[in-house]
C-alpha cells in the first residue's frame, strides 16, 4: 500500500536531533509514513528573507497531517511569532495536551491523567493592543461564539471518543463576565448534546489550586487561549515538564499538526543530549489521528517502558544516555 | 497608652466565627487594638438596599488599618463584586500573599517560602467589556505606568524590608507586548534602584511549571492582576490551600486591609467547624504593619506550634477539633 505523506518541521536547536529520533523509531516500527521535510525556524533565507515558506504551509495543507519540533522566532521587527503564525495560517483552533504520570519516573504526583484542550486562535492572543495615552496601554481579549463552540465541540467529541467522563470548563467569568461568560455559554450548549459526560465549570485560580493539591479531581479541561497556555504548562510540571508531554493541534478541514512544545534548548543543541520524548509522544498522537493505533501503541509502550526501566534515560531525567542511545533502547 | 483602632469586617458565612477567634486570641495576647466592627456582606439592609455602607468605608479610611473575613457578593443586577468594590474604593493597589510550608502539616511540598505581590486595581479587572457584534465580545486589559510603578516599588520595598534576595516579575510579554511590556519596563526601572536585589523576568506559563516542579526557585513574585490571582492560589495549593494563607492589601495613603481570601463556606457556617488560620495569620500581618512585632511573633508562633503539634486541628486539616478548641489551644 502507498505510504501516507506527512509533513515534518524539525525546527531549531535540538529539533533536528529529536526529529531524527522520531524518524528512526517510526522506521523501526514500520510505520507507513513518508516524511515531507521542510525547514521552518530562525534561520532566514538571505534571498527571500523568509523563515516560513509557502511550500511549508502548503505541505501541511495538502498532507493534512504533520509533526513539528521547537521553533525560535527570528528577531526582527516584522517577524511575528512563528508558532502564532502557524496557528493562524493553518487555523489550528484546538490545542490538545495529554498529560499523564510516567510509570517509573517519580515526581511529587503519581496520579496525573489530564487532557488540556485549549482554544488556540483568539482570546488574549488577538494581537490587538494599543497605547491609549502616554503611560496607558490596553490589550484586547476577543472571544467569539464561533471559536468557542468549535473548541467546546472538539473537547466533548474528544472526551466521548476517548471514554472520558468529565469535561471542566476553566474560566474567570466572575470577572470577565462578557468574554468568559460567552465561552461558558457555548460550552453549556455543547454539553447538552453529551448527557453521558459530566460537565462542570471551574474558576481558573481555584482550578490551579485544586490541580496542585489533587490533580485526580480533573479529567478533560477546556478553556480559552491564555488559561490553556498556563494550565497546560502547570500540568506538564506535575509530571516532570514539557520535555515529556505531547501536544497536538487540530485545524479546520481536518488538519492535524502535532508538536513538541518545549524550547529549542540551544545550549545542548547538536550534542546528542536532548530528550526526544515529547516529540515522539506527539508523533504517537499523530498516528492515532491516522488511525494507526497498532503502531501508536507499539511505539508508545516502547517509550514508556524504556523510561520506566530507567537504564536508558537522558540527562534531563537524571540519566546519562545520549539521545541516540535512548532512541536505540526504544 | 491608648489602644489602636482597627476596622473589622467579619463578613459572611464562617466569617463571624473566625473573626471571634481572632478577637479572643488578640485579647489573650494583650494586643492593644480596639476593634471597630462593621457588617459588610450579602445581607442587604432592607431600607437602604446597602451591603456596603459609607460608614464601613470611612472606618477603614480613618483607622487606616483593618481586617476582613470572607464576603459573598449579593446577587442582583446592580451589585458589583464586594471585594472589587473595596479594592476600588480604598485604592488597594497591592495585594501581598505570603505562602510558606507549615511545619508539621504535610503536603507534597516542604520547601515553600514565597511572597506573591499582585497589582490589584487594573489589568484584566478593568470591568471594560462589550459586544462588538453578535457573537463577538471583547474585554479590555489596561496597564498603566502609574499602577505598575507603584506595585513594583512596593514589591522591591517589601523585598528589601524583609531581607528577601530576589524579585521575579511574572508576565506574558511575548504575547501581550504592549501591556505586559509596559509592566516589565516599570519593574526594570524600579529594579535599578535596588542593586542589592536580584531581578528576573519569567513568563507566566513557565512560572507555573517551575513552581510546581520546584517552588524553591522563587522568592518574591510581582505581577499584573490576573496572574497574581492565579499564581497566589497555585502557591496556596502547594502548602494546603486558602484556609492557611494570609493576605494583605496595601492602599494609597498608607491603608492596610488584611483579609482571609478563602470562601465563606456556607455549608459549615455557624457550626463551630471553620479553620480560623488564614484570618489569624492575616491579622498577624496587620500587626506587623503596626510595628507590633512582639505580639505578631507571639501569635504567629502559637498558631504554627498548634498546627505543628497536631493535637488540635480543624477538619479541613484532617483533625477533629472545633473552631473554639483550636482557638483555645492557640
Ligand atoms: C511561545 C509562546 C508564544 C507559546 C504560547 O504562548 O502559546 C507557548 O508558550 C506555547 O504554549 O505554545
Ligand atoms: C472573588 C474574586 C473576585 C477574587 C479575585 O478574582 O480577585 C478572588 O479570587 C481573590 O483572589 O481575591
Amino acid at each position: 500500500s502507498t505510504p501516507i505523506r506527512a509533513t515534518l518541521f524539525p525546527g531549531d536547536g535540538i529539533g533536528p536531533e529529536i526529529a531524527e529520533s522520531v524518524k528512526q523509531i517510526f522506521l523501526a516500527a514500520e510505520v507507513p509514513i513518508e516524511w515531507e521535510e521542510h525547514y521552518v525556524g530562525t534561520e532566514i533565507d538571505p534571498r527571500t528573507q523568509s523563515f516560513l515558506t509557502w511550500e511549508s504551509l502548503e505541505s501541511v495543507r495538502r498532507n493534512k497531517v504533520g509533526l513539528k519540533g521547537p521553533m525560535v522566532t527570528p528577531i526582527g521587527k516584522w517577524h511575528r511569532s512563528l508558532n502564532l503564525t502557524l496557528r493562524k495560517e493553518l487555523n489550528l483552533y484546538a490545542n490538545v495536551r495529554p498529560c499523564y504520570s510516567l510509570p517509573g519516573y517519580k515526581t511529587r504526583y503519581d496520579d496525573v491523567d489530564l487532557i488540556t484542550i485549549r482554544e488556540n486562535t483568539e482570546g488574549e492572543y488577538s494581537g490587538l493592543e494599543h497605547q491609549v495615552v502616554r503611560g496607558v496601554v490596553e490589550s484586547l481579549k476577543i472571544i467569539t461564539r464561533q471559536a468557542s463552540l468549535r473548541v467546546a465541540e472538539y473537547a466533548f467529541h474528544y472526551a466521548k471518543a476517548h471514554g472520558r467522563e468529565r469535561v471542566s470548563a476553566v474560566h474567570k467569568a466572575n470577572i470577565m463576565q462578557k468574554t468568559d461568560g460567552l465561552f461558558l455559554k457555548c460550552c453549556r450548549e455543547v454539553a447538552e448534546k453529551y448527557p453521558e459526560i459530566t460537565y462542570e465549570e471551574v474558576v481558573i485560580d481555584n482550578c490551579c489550586m485544586m490541580l496542585v493539591k489533587n490533580p485526580a479531581l480533573f479529567d478533560v479541561l477546556v478553556m480559552p487561549n491564555l488559561y490553556g497556555d498556563i494550565i497546560s504548562d502547570l500540568c506538564a510540571g506535575l509530571i516532570g515538564g514539557l520535555g515529556l508531554t505531547p501536544s497536538c493541534n487540530i485545524g479546520e478541514g481536518g488538519i492535524v499538526l502535532a508538536e513538541a512544545v518545549h524550547g529549542s534548548a540551544p545550549d545542548i543543541a547538536g550534542k546528542n543530549l536532548a530528550n526526544p520524548t515529547a516529540l515522539l509522544l506527539s508523533g504517537v498522537t499523530m498516528l492515532r489521528h491516522l488511525d494507526l493505533h497498532d503502531k501508536a501503541d507499539r511505539i508508545q509502550n516502547a517509550i514508556l517502558n524504556t523510561i520506566a526501566e530507567g537504564k536508558y534515560r537522558t540527562a534531563d531525567l537524571g540519566g546519562k544516555s545520549k539521545t541516540s542511545e535512548f532512541t536505540q533502547a526504544i
